[in-house]
């Protein structure tokens, strides 16, 4: 099995040398120095290696079961889950008023980045635990924040979100389960959920179920829908386990992966429920989550390619084969580790230069998420709204091609399961499905981002670019192999954007038919657009003496994204300016 | 499960309206009219939908087992493979002598795409047989053949090829088997051998095992492997079966896909075999079925991604969710199907594009290895060796894609592995791996094949593309989304290879780092290359007023892939000028 290790480095010159996180303005930030932040971050990743990782190829070998009517996780999960609850990770950002200890998101973020990498699977329970925590903190009444979010914080409860139905997936308006008020407050709720990621399993006491339901009567289509806290065991009113809700686990679904995952078809038969927020607003209450969640998925695609990644670089330079074409490397060896062959490096950088990339753009959307929250930043909350359907719909797509590759770098070895790289691919697959199917990001990005606020978020982070693509530079290489590409790439990102707008009120399908290509090239951009501000972080650690080898390799990982990813765009703008013409030629009946 | 219904329209068009194969002057060639192939390709279809796409899910969620020391393969593929052994499937293209069809082997390659689509593990069983067969054909002593072919045609018993050893993959000079003569004129072969497709299994009397081994005191590295013939059961001198040969399956392996056909260890403790051809000549046996194998490899990749687009376009066309932006489709249901969606249509369209020129440039593979087998044409038979490196490594790696974007049409429903879209992706994905993975074809391509005879092959491609692109048009629609586009990226094309030809005597890493982008380069030509061509033959069609809607189809599909695909050409340029530095830049240390 490929051991994990987080790559604290990199973790701490996003979070200092890039994001400069104590320096900022925000409520919090001014504590996470250096040395505390390598503190949690050393130890989240001791957990990770030591503790989680072992458990990834049990999870995925054993998958979830039921047992008489139990759901029962892996072995292992059970003892880990506990870890990771009793040394405090599930509430780093939550209220400490509710047991958290009420440090920015950013530091969730950064945390959890290698409990993601190491058992992505096992971190979906207290992932969406914390996306249920976060409606109720918002959303509930004081009650049921005092009674749920206390337990939600800790995980002695775990949390699920209860969306898709069987024919009802993305177009949540033909949702069929109803809620029934049964005049006591509470709602009689009916119908059957699939897809419920941690819907049932024994590592907790109570699972809490957010379920989105119709209230009959109520207004047609979205309108029309409510949220609803259900959970397992109905709490008495001590706050202790009462009777168990009509509900339950009918099903475990098999899947390509996420196996430690239990993803579950619940059925609600009359169960009882309580109104979370108002009444046909829940698709409101679920969007005030999604920023986050998306994030936190956004970040599971490449985590889970991160892990990917320093298991192939560890093959490539362990597995003997060929020899340097230039003169051999190992000549006492029989042959070199191909990590000497140009086409492995390739593979290599692509995913490095790739990752490095994505962790930076999404700490920084943790940080704009700070920002808005904290400090009731509008244009940071603007603007990280306009990033998020790119930071899950690219980095996501991203992340499963670096999987992919990195199960390349094995060869035939990386199809077998043995190895654990064909589960890293099939684990970071499910990030560009779920919580909003990647056309579904771009469909957000295009229709609905970039013209919020009248473009002034898309304007302005345009304007950041141009700021430091065009910044006077005095160092022509630097120029000419970090900034010049940025700005070329951003001016095709311009050109995507003039065009949707020139041709969107006219030919609404113009910016669909592109909107997978402008998520693309946006991405593209947004990595362009961190990798040159961390050149530039990079310059400044190598100007002061510190760690050069290090440093140097950041700015040799930057001129190869710029140099042989970011060219990219010019084929999006391409595929984008081509119209919808091509994309729409045929009847539907003439495929 | 999805249906799978064989193309015939699409297959009918390349073979007759595409390639013209009646008119071409290839023995055997003559016979190949329009009703002959479709009575072929019908029965081949029917086969493929009726038996082996039932038993496409029931191989992957079985898997092949080992009870009590023998192979298992999964319910139903014993019948199965009988029906394939005795409707003749197996020996198509093998000569009537041996009890073959002596039909071409375009014959062998289009009957086999039906199949491959519907089963791609069961389809293994027959195509690694077909190869041994092709190798005896060649290399066997007269003895070897009359004993072996006749059984390897019907597939009465069936072949393996054994290469890989746990140390060596792409390296085979490092190889350990070794054979030691006997002094009867045989050989004791012993070692271990991995990754042994359809290694051992319950569906033939006997196996006949091809394995390289080296001949203690013979020269070092792939120069002194020689070939094998090593039967599972010891034929007796009458041709009938003898005593067990010391060779047994030491396990099968746990993969990612292809569940169906049995990956094993082969363990040979002093097996008995004779040399097939000459003695330290086997790497040049090997290479002589290399084109066959690799067009088959090639082949597997899209033909899977084939079974897979035509599940999502019936997903698509059937469920629910959303309204056509500009008007509501089927204003009469709750919803209108995914269908109308652009984005949806984007692909769609990507896969449909592909999969349809990808048909094409397979189909054309298979004619120029006819012209160069059955009629000694040189020019073709190094053509065409020029193609397969891209055959191989562009239509895996796309066909895998294909089949990942087919998998996300089904949304969260595709994850699951109930619809079987998952098993698609999981299996395409080896055909990226085996016979050579996809960056030993680059390096295969760049390396050897773009030199071959001074160029020549490569500069003879280029005049034919150019004379298609460049030929007069007085359609100027034509032209310009026809033809027009093809120019450009056939001079993207000429840059690469001219700089490669430039620097690459002086820096070959300069090749060899931009040898995978080259490989899509060339994939995306030669695909635009036969879209052309397939648009000139569809508006002949037209011409003629034969099946208006089919043929438009094919022109409006041809207009995309020239308009959204074709683009990709100066991205793979811009990344190969950039050069070897940016990916050699780190020490392989600092990663």
């Amino acid at each position: 099995m490929p051991d994990y290790r987080a790559p604290l480095k990199d973790m701490q010159f996003v979070l200092h040398d890039f994001l400069s996180i104590s320096d900022q303005d925000i409520p919090g930030y001014s504590d996470l120095d250096r040395d505390f932040t390598a503190g949690v971050l050393e130890a989240a990743g001791r957990l990770a290696s030591d503790v989680l990782a072992p458990l990834n190829a049990v999870g995925d070998t054993q998958g979830c079961r039921i047992e008489n009517g139990v759901v029962r996780t892996p072995d292992g999960f059970k003892e880990a889950f506990d870890r990771i609850r009793d040394d405090g990770w599930t509430a780093i950002d939550c209220a400490e008023e509710w047991g958290g200890q009420g440090l920015p998101y950013i530091m969730h973020t950064a945390a959890n980045e290698p409990m993601v990498s190491a058992n992505m699977a096992l971190n979906m329970y207290q992932g969406l635990t914390h996306g249920a925590y976060s409606a109720l903190a918002i959303h509930g009444t004081d009650a049921q924040k005092a009674l749920y979010l206390p337990k939600l914080a800790s995980c002695e409860w775990t949390g699920t979100m209860n969306l898709t139905e069987p024919h009802c997936g993305t177009d949540l308006g033909l949702m069929r389960t109803k809620a029934e008020p049964q005049g006591d407050g509470s709602y009689a709720i009916t119908g059957q959920k699939i897809f419920i990621s941690s819907g049932d399993h024994d590592m907790a006491d109570n699972i809490v179920h957010l379920v989105l339901a119709k209230i009959p009567g109520g207004p047609e289509g979205t309108k029309g829908i409510s949220l609803f806290v259900v959970p397992k065991i109905l709490p008495t009113e001590d706050g202790g386990l009462g009777d168990r809700n009509p509900l339950s686990c009918g099903k475990l679904e098999e899947k390509m992966g996420i196996h430690g995952n239990a993803t579950c078809v619940m059925n609600f038969d009359g169960a009882k429920g309580w109104l979370v927020g108002e009444e046909h607003k829940g698709m409101r209450a679920m969007f005030t989550m999604m920023n986050e969640a998306r994030l936190g998925v956004g970040m599971q695609g490449w985590a889970t390619a991160e892990a990917a990644y320093q298991a192939a670089l560890a093959y490539a330079q362990d597995r003997l084969q060929g020899r340097d074409v230039t003169g051999a490397k190992a000549p006492e060896s029989p042959a070199d580790p191909i990590i000497v062959h140009p086409d492995i490096r390739r593979a290599l950088m692509d995913q490095k230069s790739f990752l490095e990339g994505a962790r930076a753009l999404t700490y920084w959307g943790a940080m704009l998420l700070d920002r808005g929250h904290r400090k009731g930043d509008a244009e940071a909350e603007a603007l990280v709204s306009l990033l998020i359907p790119v930071i899950k719909g690219f980095l996501t797509d991203k992340g499963f091609e670096g999987a992919v590759q990195a199960q390349q770098v094995y060869g035939g070895h990386g199809y077998i399961e043995e190895h654990g790289m064909s589960q890293f691919a099939r684990d970071a697959r499910i990030a560009m499905i779920y919580e909003g199917a990647n056309g579904i990001q771009a469909l957000d990005l295009v229709g609905r981002k970039l013209a919020l606020h009248g473009g002034k978020p898309l304007m302005g982070l345009m304007e950041r670019i141009k700021a430091v693509a065009t910044a006077p530079e005095e160092d022509e290489a630097f120029r000419k192999t970090i900034l010049d590409p940025l700005k070329s790439a951003s001016k095709d990102l311009q050109s995507a954007a003039m065009l949707f707008m020139q041709q969107g009120m006219k030919t609404p399908n113009v910016a669909l038919a592109g909107s997978y290509d402008f998520m693309h090239l946006m991405g593209h951009v947004l990595l362009g657009y961190s990798w040159a501000q961390m050149a530039h972080a990079a310059r400044r650690a190598l100007a002061e003496g510190r760690d050069v080898t290090f440093h140097e390799t950041k700015l040799a990982t930057a001129r190869y994204y710029m140099a042989r990813q970011l060219p990219a765009t010019k084929m999006h703008l391409t595929r984008i300016e081509s119209g919808a013409e091509p994309v729409m030629a045929l009847e539907a009946a003439n495929f």
